[in-house]
């Protein structure tokens, strides 16, 4: 029988909201109708975006446990709630049997073609690049944070969410919002996992909210309940989701 | 390095709950604090409470396809935020090299010894018992409701709940409350994982709740703790928490 493989813990409560999304948008009358997942929960990962930046060990030999040990355990998809982690997409998914769903261009998916998007996301993922060059493939415009007058108030919400500190990562993210609909904002792409959580502790009336994980969730269920892996079906060789 | 095995999916809304408390319980500044941890959620499992008053097939071998998963996975301690699969915990035990942490010992450890409490649970779970006799172990009466009369609005609760029916869960809970507490209940021991989703729902005045789900959850963390499974240390051959 095949799963969903969750590669998680990057960062830790954003891999239990991805998860809780991921059976919420499961419509389901009793267990047995929802979707079996593996979850390798694995915050001792280096830091993503300290390493995309140079600052930092590599993650990719623990992220690539995660994957082998997620293929291992019969995944027949991938997910990876974590954007930074996206960096090393490539060699991710040449190590991997089973598909892995992009965050990144699933996200995109979710917005029209063209006009803008602001993205709120990790130092590292902006660094990486893997945003800008989703979204040029739908001829939107990224608009990304100023690194000296904006990105520090997404850095703070980012680590007072790991830190479990909620009302301080509303109060970062907030900042940031008003810039931004200064700035003329429409949209914002919560490109980073930890964000969609800050979120709830923030104001962000007049601007459009677009989730990656909740995407990633989506595209995952989706992709599940096509393979039939709630009703024990097995996976292998599953075509992947077309965001992917 | 060893992680924390959860054997879930039983139901997936409890699971996300467990892992939820779990890392809300870690104290931790940044992701690498936390500890790492390895899921195997899965809902396909056939119904333990029906399989106990047989009425239906046996889960044993799919639990323990989950329980050898855990254990290849490198677990060194495991954790199933589902009290009715206790009936198999002996037969799970014997075939785990990991420690299993006994849902019921550990919720009944939280409770003072003596007096009485009601327990709120499937009913497969009280046809088997455990938790009459963890109770009576710490000569505390269990008080279980009455299978006619009380009992059908908890097999609702736990039903809506697998549902998704979250206001239908607490009106049902709402009722088996109200009988407590004309019989004179003043504990109530949540012993399904489902039970606490729907608490969020009911009303609960003058009852204290112990929350099965929670003190597995606070077991596992002062365990992983302990054995600096967030500092990367192996974790062979670790003696099992006192309450297991």
């Amino acid at each position: 029988m095949s799963c969903i493989g969750i590669l998680g813990g990057m960062g830790p409560a954003a891999t239990v909201d991805f998860l809780g999304k991921l059976v919420a948008l499961t419509p389901a009358r009793c267990d047995q109708e929802h979707l079996p997942v593996v979850v390798s929960h694995l915050p001792q990962v280096p830091d993503r975006s300290r390493a995309i930046l140079g600052q930092g060990p590599d993650p990719l030999p623990a992220l690539l446990r995660g994957i082998a040990l997620l293929n291992a355990a019969g995944a027949g998809l991938i997910a990876i709630p974590c954007n930074s982690s996206h960096h090393w997409y490539e060699a991710m998914a040449a190590a991997s049997g089973a598909p892995i769903l992009h965050i990144a261009r699933t996200c995109v998916q979710a917005l029209p073609a063209g006009g803008s998007a602001c993205v709120l996301a990790t130092r590292g993922a902006l660094a990486s690049g893997f945003y800008q060059r989703a979204l040029a493939e739908r001829q939107i415009t990224a608009d990304v944070p100023d690194p000296e007058a904006e990105q520090p108030w997404v850095d703070d919400c980012i680590r007072a969410v790991k830190a479990g500190d909620m009302a301080a990562s509303g109060r970062a993210l907030d900042e940031v919002l008003r810039r931004a609909r200064q700035r003329g904002a429409a949209t914002v792409i919560m490109g980073c996992t930890e964000i969609p959580l800050a979120m709830l502790y923030a104001h962000a009336d007049g601007l459009a909210l677009v989730d990656s994980s909740l995407e990633l969730a989506r595209a995952c269920v989706q992709h599940g309940l096509a393979q039939g892996w709630n009703r024990g079906a097995a996976g292998s060789a599953t075509p992947l989701p077309r965001a992917a």
